[in-house]
């Protein structure tokens, strides 16, 4: 049976709440995904929240009782709660009905399966939540391996970037290294590394991409370092016509991404 | 020479903060843009804020200096004040060192020229001010002629998508229509309507595009009214592997997008 907390004063509450600092998430090992769209993405995948908070205002959906049910079974915490607390929890003002507590899973390179892929993502020191959720949404839609985040990225598992990824965190597989640990790795087997900088003078179009091929991004503002595109295999450009410098870094690796899989599927 | 105004109860730091608020920005005809590098887009575009606020205890940058220098030749109101009231115009924690008031600009069908580009793109009840702010980024690169917004989509003057314009906002041309007056107006003239639907079953890449194309996008979470793709010249998907339903609609858009242009530069 769901318990009941309605105090913000709640020890439980305030840990939760505590998940949105990233300090605390790393000590904690949690981290909090909202909504029953995501939360059933997750529980499909494989994942159950450990704790679950909901509002008990609101007559429960049938996707919410389902998802309850298997978190009891799973001698999960489940939580009636209001929607004061769940927009407390969420840092949100329109919070959604349910808010789950999850265990971060581990994202060393050793949990990536070479072979399960042709396409893999990596980006260096993205900073956006949006785009890293844009960008793994975009690798689940072209059948990519995984996101690898090299540097100083922005946490996936932070709220922002957990909502942006509408569920693609719990079916994709994310890793996260520096790149004096990722170049190695890289380089220990097969795969061509694809840099997309504006520096290139190659269209995009004229290489015809081999198997297993990894697309390189860079930060936001910066791009690429210069000796990160000296390391990639092929240099390319997609061209842009307009008064702006550049397209948005999640934008420019679903259009490189897409090249890749068109060559491929022809 | 810029005048100081530091406090809160300043009257105008109180009618700038209102431009947050849709209504005020609709009754005053006015909209803020923030940042250095987006208000010298603005200036190089040929749009000069009527209003500057900029931050007098930061060292000025040449940019934020030529600015000055131009807005005060147009008979602007250049306003030196501190970080704190930079951030309660722009409601941000780490607000820029520089906040622009705008006149807004009209936004009717009327003010488009259909000769002047063979891409326009057509966003259909876009929520987002990011996926706004991005695709018109994205039309700047596929030298689109513009973007037009139709049915209720998010307002392109609201802090958010002006900050995720990144500038594009002064460069690209913007319409907003409902669709019972877009679609008359699309039809008085040449041009293929491309809708891009999860329900199509025409790969992206088999039509050859003619010019001028027009591609359709729809609601983040909703897609396209039936209605609206059966007004379609053209109704396509682009292909998805993963397990999530869709791509986000700032990345199917370029990625449509680029497919137009490729076909074009071959």
């Amino acid at each position: 049976m769901p318990r009941l907390i309605t105090a913000f004063s709640n020890p439980l509450v305030k840990q939760v709440r505590g998940l949105r600092d990233k300090k605390q998430r790393r000590l904690e090992g949690l981290f909090i995904a909202e909504g029953l769209r995501i939360l059933t993405e997750a529980r499909e995948a494989g994942f159950l929240p450990s704790i679950l908070f909901f509002n008990g205002a609101e007559p429960p959906h049938p996707l919410l009782r389902t998802l309850i049910e298997q978190i009891e079974a799973a001698d999960g915490d489940v939580i009636e709660t209001n929607a004061d607390i769940l927009g407390k929890l969420s840092g949100k003002d329109n919070p959604g009905t349910v808010i789950g507590v999850f265990e971060a899973f581990p994202t060393g390179l050793d949990r990536l399966d070479r072979a399960s892929a042709d396409l893999w993502i990596v980006a260096q020191s993205l900073r956006d939540p949006g785009n890293l959720g844009t960008i793994l949404r975009t690798g689940d839609a072209v059948g990519a391996g995984g996101l690898i985040l090299v540097d100083d990225c922005v946490d996936p598992f932070s709220v922002e970037a957990v909502r942006a990824t509408m569920g693609a965190l719990f079916t994709q597989m994310i890793a996260t290294a520096p790149w004096e640990e990722f170049l190695p790795w890289l380089r220990s087997a097969g795969g061509e590394l694809i840099g997309t900088s504006l520096n290139a003078t190659l269209d995009y179009q004229q290489p015809r991409y081999r198997k297993p091929a990894f697309i390189l991004v860079g930060n936001e503002a910066q791009g690429l370092p210069p000796a990160y595109e000296g390391e990639c295999d092929m240099l390319v450009k997609i061209p842009m016509r307009g008064k702006a410098d550049s397209l948005n870094a999640a934008v420019a690796t679903a259009v490189m991404a897409y090249e890749v899989i068109n060559q491929w599927r022809r």
